[in-house]
Order: structure tokens, then C-alpha cells, then sequence
């Protein structure tokens, strides 16, 4: 299992034969499929596919399996990824002033439970630079003001292609993140608080307090221009009680957001994610 | 355990002493006190408990309880209520078309979880009327339209008063309940579906599953004039993923409000709600 | 999707390939593929998969699809089965004395969230004659004694044949069926609480009670010579507290079963489990 | 609600008046309670109760409310602990290898979900020293064989008395620790993965994974000489699939393992834990 190994995901438009099809170009190259996995949406007419094999003993060289993958998709109409095992993504942390969410993300990349770099933090406050210097990480601040948004954005760009970042996670980064940015860079994983019901404005927490809600809940999510309404990754619950007041709340929700944000993160990075119609499916 | 109790459910401004005046009571009568839970709302200052204690040896007679405790429970400017354990509640259930919250509580019912009497079914459809035969139970089929809404109310009333009815339990009835109905009978529980993040208008499984949730819940809450919006008794969740289409997400769905619906009668039932500012405290 | 389809479950030593050549198979015959998973077990070099494809516009003829794939799998040294979805299986339904999983199933199939005939059911008591009849359901009463246990197990087995039975779905059956039994009709589902930890010996629910436990659970699994210790298709918990006396936990506990045992059946009957080396895999 | 509170935590035999007896105590010397609980065990004709008061208003100083409420216990053969919130417990964390746990602690230290300070981390190995300078705390390493098993608990209960510590916490400290050991310090809290089934022996995480369960728990307990055996303070568990391997079952036993301990520890930290019997009651 620890040879490195070559993943696809793929998505199309359903017709027939399309499980043979891409089985059958991994098999004519000598590949050892080790996950293969496949779901139809038939209301959209829709198919979906992650497949993971070995690269010991295929016999494409890595970098033509994209071009000779690429003939068979596109008569298919596909989109498609490919990731290989042994490229190491590269993460940047986004954070305002908790630290909840960032120290257990960095907990974990240390204990290896993610395959990944995390080279750069950027937050719109000072407040947390020690932890960054504790793990031996950059850490930009960079003001987030009305009149500075979209020169911020600037600075928050270049600094992502310095560093080559691939994915950067919002580790409790309380601004809004404009569509022109996600535009340009927009694989974004955040993580909020969700409700039954749902609260409007702000303070939520004071307010599921006051009507007394018996669960709190923390959705993992790509980023969209529509607030906190992209793709929906991972999501997950706790039951509080009448003897929780707004700070056991808080402090339930913080359990939440680290666990629910550190599996989404890492059902990315697995590459166990594929984004459709404002929809993802999670091959897990 | 076998011997009637009485129980008393209290709220009232917080001062000192509460605890000590209530228990009191009951021991300075001679009773023995089974169940003890107290709960402060600081932010409201407010003040709240449940007292349960066994009927036997208790000095006072049971129709002396109240007035005796009225005495004590006024200077405080309490909101009280008394239950005696063998005097038995009677529920209405009002059903549409869909049955399993319906057999779930019949059926419960017959398996003593609930200490009850369900001698009336009220509905807008004619179609379950099977089911209340089976059980041997009084089915009332009222159509509810636009143009005699306010009659079939009068008509539900009337039968409420006909039967003796103490609760009305809302198991899947479609029809939305008048402010001036819930003001003349206001001891009803709904249930009703609830999303992470939650979705308005129509076909709301639709929309969850369009949205690729991971998680669909259900509320038992009592009814008022507000939609879906009354006190929460009880709530809990079920996962759902990309293999769940909309008739498996209902039909979890349905699981799910059968045992939250349950949950919450028999919450009710065993007087362990208390009902504050739009919200509740569970005794449990 | 409501055309008829065919489902494949396979399960045989891995080696590259292996999806393409399955997979293959469908599509050279005009299949449309709806639903492929796989899995496989490193430690142990198996490989398992599921594959259900549409009988509209396949080309083979019905009674031709398991000696045409018989030829594929013979070389591959493969277990396998094949089901069509328009076939219903039958179901026997084994009860003592309690009736919280029986009416739930029953229930089930009648709201045809299991697509299943149930026209039997076996009984070592006589109490549940009644239920039996209310759903027009045959109900032998089979006494169970040490001294006529094979005798007993003889007619059970008559019955099943008589009834020609695929699935026996033990519903708190609580005679041990012996490994003779077994051997000759393997296809047996069983429910039984859990605990953390585990309790051994005679009533488990009050040890748990005792033990303070905070957590119970149900395991539904298939049933094996070794008692209770068969593949398990699905498990689930619920919280308990110093408030849940053993009544309470035995309440909950059987709400916990009657679910439990409802998933373990319906996976069973959308062929969704395969078993392999006393354990399973769930494709769902 | 920031004042200091004194909890009282008391159990004795039941009998009519306790709740009376203990709140007028605390009325009549102008205390304000802000949390009472009480629960009865009727098998065992126990009664438990919390209550919590404001000091501030109180008029018995501090050094007397014990010699006081001991008037009030003893003819009652009451066990009964006093604690007041501003005092601070002192803990120490034990552990071997694995740094999830102790980590979680730390962080949460430092979040003040708990208030604790925890001067002392005591191992068997050198490997995490590392961790205790990050964060300025004693470690100690000190060896444990079978040899000087007697020796190194002497250094350890010397090290308790030295740094005045009031509670032990085992964060994944793979040690047996003694009887005796036990009996000259009764406060610690340990962390161990449950089953279900449960597994007997070593490696029980490849047991569960080759037993293909479905959920995996994990038990917060008080340490007694029976091994794992200790009254339960939190449980709890998460679901694995067929899709989880041993390392992917070790990795969410190792989130649950943290916050189930984290859970135990604040409960007991806040004094909301009472034993009787070799099982708990948790007020919260």
C-alpha cells in the first residue's frame, strides 16, 4: 500500500459502458486498481467516477497518463482530475483571532494524518503569530479594513503563489472572501456553525441559546461567492441542554468546527471529494 | 416506585431560598421526594423546578395539595402546575395521510411508554381510518379547506371537549393550526423535519438532497401561532450521503420523526417540561 | 429506475484487472450500469464487488446471465450470486414473546421500504397469534424444549420449505438455533443488544445498569454456529443516563433494536452485503 | 455568575426530608443556589444530590461551612466532599508514547475549558518531553519495569505529594497501575477504547477491524485495581466501514480518545461526579 499511486476523478454525462471504459484504459496499461468507486445521479443525468491504482508496474510513464486519459475523456465530455499519491499538496491556513481550528489542524499534519505542507498562515489579526512561530511557520498579517478589501485580496494572492499554496483552508477566518478572489484561486474549504433551525444575523449562538435548541451543528464547505451556501463536505452535530448557557455552547461548537473542518480537509486532500451542481459526492 | 406521585412543575424570578421553601413543603407534610431537578436561568433570572414525591404518607389529601401550595407558590409570583401520576392524560392525534408517527404512538401506547388514553383521531383525509378501527379507536374525518377553516376548527374543538382531551399530538397533520385555535387549546406537539442548513418553501427533501446535505434532522416542539417556530422539546439527527435519493432521505426522515415525535410525548406526558419565554427546560 | 435490474455480488482472490473484466462483461452486453463498488481487503488479497446494471436493452436473455458469467468467474476462483430486483424474496419472521421488532418490520413492508413477501411466521410462544392474524399472516407455534429441539428444528425446517423461505429474520427469537440447523439453511438475520463494555450472563441490561454505562447498543448480524458472534451488517447506539432505570434502558434499548434490525434486513434485501472471512462488507 | 461557589457533593442512605434538610442548610446561613440536583437509586435506597451556592452573601465563612454541614451529615451516615471554585486543582498527566491526548489537554488548559493548572507530567518514556518544555511543565521520566515496578510508583506518589497534586490523569499511559498504588491515591481518571463486541487480549483494534464492527467507543473512567473495570464517567463512540482499515480505526479511536477523556476530566473538575457503588452519577 505504500508504493505511490495515481487517482482520477471523474465526472460526465451517463451513457453506457463508462465503468469498462476507464477500468479498461488502467487495466490495458498493467495498472492494480485499489479503489474504484462510482455513483449516477439520474435526475441529472449524471455520472461520477474515483478510481485509485498503483504506479508500480503501469506502464505509462506519469506524465503521459494525463494526455493518453485525456483522449478517452473527451469524446465523454468529462471533467476530470488526476493527483498522484507523492505530491504533497501545499496548504495555507487562513485565521482571524481562535485558535481552535488551527492548532488541531496543525496538530494532525504532525501526526500525519494528513499528507501535506503547510508553509504559510495568513490572518487578518496579529494575535496568533506565536503559534506559527511555535511550528515553525510564515505567518502574514495583513489588515482587513472596507477601504483596503480588495488590496488585501491582492496581497492574499501573490503571497498564495509565492508559496505555491493548492488549497487554503479558513480556519475560523471571520471575512467574507470576494468572488473575484474565489475566481482566481477557488479551491477554499471553510468550516460554520449550522443550526436546527437556522439563525439569521448575528450572535447565532445567543440565539439558539434563546430558543432553547437541542442540537448544534458545524458544516464543512467549498467556498462560493453565496455565503456560506457552497458544496457541502462534511457535517456533523452535538446535543447540548438547557444547562449549557451561550458559552458551553461555544465551547461544544469549537469541539465541532476542529473535528468537522479536520475531516473535511482531509477527505480533500484524499482526494475523496468531487464537486457537481453546487453538490459534492464523497467517494469515502 | 409502583405508588401514585404528584409533581410539580415551577418558575418563577429567581430569589434565594427557592429550593429550601419548596422541599420544604413537601416535607413538612410528610412526603418523600423522588425526583428533585432545579435549573437557573441566569440571564432571565429565572428560576425553575421539577418536584416529584410519593402520594403515600404524604399528610395531605390530594385535593388539599394545590390550595396549600398556592398559598406559598403567589408571594413568589409562580407559574405552577400539579400532576397526579394515576390520573391518566388523553390524547387526540390529528393525522393527513401519512401513518407512521400514528402506528408508532398506537403502538407504544399498547406497549405502556406512554401512560395515556388515545381515544379520538382527528384528520383531514379519510384515508387511516383503517388503522383507528384496527385499534378501536374514534376517527373523525373533517375537511379542512380555505373556505370553512374556521369551521372545521369549531368542529375540532368541540370534539376536543366532547373527549375530554388534555393533549393534542400532531403526528404528520398537514393543515397549519389558527393563533385563535392554539389561544383556546394550547397543549399541542408537532413534529416536523429540520435541515443543516435549513431550507423554505416547498419539496424541502428535494432541496436538501439537491444541496447534498449530510445530515437531516427532526424537532418535536409545541405548537404556536408562530410556524414551526414554538418551544423545542426534543430534536435528533440522521446522516444521509450521495447514495441517498430524495425517497431514501424521506424515508429516514420518517424514521427519525417517529422517534423524535415519541420522544417528546412521552417528555410531556411524564411532566418533564417546563415551558419559559419560547423555550423549554427538559427535567430529564 | 424502475425497470427491472441485476445485481452481481462477487468476491474472489485479487489480481489486476479485475474491474475491467466485470465490468466488461456488463457492457459488452448492452448494460447499463447503475450502481459499481468495490472494495479490497489488502491484508487479506480479496477483493469484493457489486455491480447492478439495468435488464432493459441487455442482451442476454435472463436465464443466460449466470452460465455466461459462470465462464468469467471460474478462472478467477469467485464466489458470487446473482439477484434480479423483480424476483421477491420471502421472509420468515421468528419471534418469542416481544413484539417491538415484529410489528416493526411488518410495518416496514407494508410501507414497502422492503420489497419482500412475509407469509410466515415461527414462534416458540403462542402470544403473537394475534398480530399474525391482524396481517393476514400464517403463525405456527412450535414449542421449543431440550428434550424436542431437533424435533422442533425438523419442523421449522419443513416450514421454511413449505413456505420456500430465502431469509429468516430472527426477531428476538430467544432459542439458540444449533449449528446443524445452520448448515442447512444459512440465510439468517439475528438482532442483539451490545453494551460497552460487554456483560456476560444472564440479564445484561440490568448489569449495564448496574455498571453505570452511559452508552447502549444493537448489533444486527448474521447468524453463525457461534452465538452472536456472526458477520455484522449494522450497529448503532444510544445514550443513557443515572436518570434510565433498567425499564428505561430496556425501552431504549428496544427502539435501538427494532431500527437496527429494520437497516441489517433492508441491506440484506437490496443485496447490499457480502459477507467474507466471518465479516462483512456493506456497499451503500 | 463569576462570584466563587462552594459545591457540596453528598450520598447517603434515603429517607424522607433530604432535599429539605440540605437546602434550608444553605438558605438559612443566606446562601443563593444556583444549582441543585438530586437523583434517588431506588434498587439501592441511595440518595445522591449537588448543590452549588454563590459565597458571596453567605454568611458562614468558608473554614466553617464544613465543621458546620458535618452536624448536619453525620446522623444522616452521609459521604459528602465541600469544594470551592476559586481554589484551583492541581493535576498531573501521565503518559507513554502517543501525544493525542496529552496535547488535547494542554490545549484545552491553556482555552480555560478547564480550570486546573497542571505543574506535572510524569511518563515512562523520554519521548515527549519535548511537548511539557513547549508548554513549561515538569516532566519526569521515570522508567517502569517489572523489576522496580514497587520503586517507580514510590517516586511517582512522591512526585504527587511534591507538586501537591489532586488529581492523576492517564492520557493513553500504557502502565497497570497497582492496588496499592491505587489506595494511597484513589484520584485518577483513565482513558480506554471500548468495543462492541468487546475484544479480549492484544491489538484489540485489529481485532474490531478483522470482526468488521461498524462503530468503535471509547470510556472515561475512575481507575480501580480491576483493570478497565472503574466506575464510567463519559462514553462514547463513531462509526468505521469496510472502508477503514486498522490505521484509519486507530486514527478516529484517537479523536474520540481525546475528547471522551477531555469530557471526563471536565466533568470531574467541575464537580459533577458523584460514586457509589462502582458507578457514577454525572449532574450535568
Amino acid at each position: 500500500m505504500n508504493s505511490p499511486t495515481a487517482t482520477l476523478l471523474i465526472s460526465c454525462p451517463d451513457r453506457q459502458g463508462l465503468v469498462a471504459k476507464i477500468a479498461n484504459f488502467i487495466y490495458a496499461n498493467g495498472g492494480n486498481i485499489i479503489h474504484a468507486d462510482q455513483h449516477t445521479d439520474f435526475d441529472g443525468n449524471w455520472f461520477l467516477m474515483r478510481l485509485e491504482w498503483q504506479l508500480d508496474g503501469f506502464n505509462l510513464p506519469r506524465e503521459f497518463i494525463a494526455p493518453a486519459f485525456n483522449s478517452i475523456a473527451q469524446p465523454l465530455e468529462a471533467n476530470w482530475q488526476l493527483h498522484f499519491s507523492d505530491e504533497v499538496p501545499r496548504i495555507a491556513i487562513w485565521v482571524s483571532k481562535q485558535d481552535h481550528c488551527l492548532l488541531d489542524l496543525l496538530w494532525r499534519q504532525q501526526a500525519k494524518e494528513f499528507i501535506a505542507e503547510i508553509p504559510l498562515i495568513i490572518s487578518n489579526h496579529p494575535n496568533l503569530e506565536a503559534i506559527a512561530k511555535q511550528f515553525d511557520i510564515d505567518y502574514h498579517y495583513i489588515q482587513v479594513t472596507k477601504d483596503r478589501k480588495a488590496e488585501a485580496e491582492a496581497e492574499q494572492l501573490e503571497l498564495l503563489k509565492q508559496y505555491q499554496i493548492d488549497l487554503v483552508v479558513l480556519a475560523k477566518y471571520m471575512q467574507i472572501v470576494s468572488a473575484e478572489f474565489i475566481a482566481k484561486f477557488p479551491q477554499i474549504i471553510n468550516i460554520h456553525h449550522s443550526f436546527l433551525p437556522a439563525f439569521v444575523g448575528a450572535n447565532p449562538y445567543q440565539q439558539a441559546c434563546d430558543r432553547g435548541v437541542k442540537i448544534i451543528g458545524a458544516t464543512g464547505h467549498y467556498v462560493t461567492p453565496e455565503l456560506d451556501a457552497g458544496p457541502i463536505i462534511e457535517q456533523d452535530v452535538v446535543r447540548v441542554t438547557h444547562r449549557d448557557d451561550v458559552t458551553d455552547m461555544i465551547r461544544k461548537g469549537k469541539d465541532l468546527e476542529r473535528i468537522v473542518l479536520a475531516r473535511a480537509v482531509r477527505l480533500h486532500l484524499r482526494n475523496r471529494v468531487l464537486v457537481y451542481s453546487d453538490r459534492t459526492v464523497v467517494f469515502d
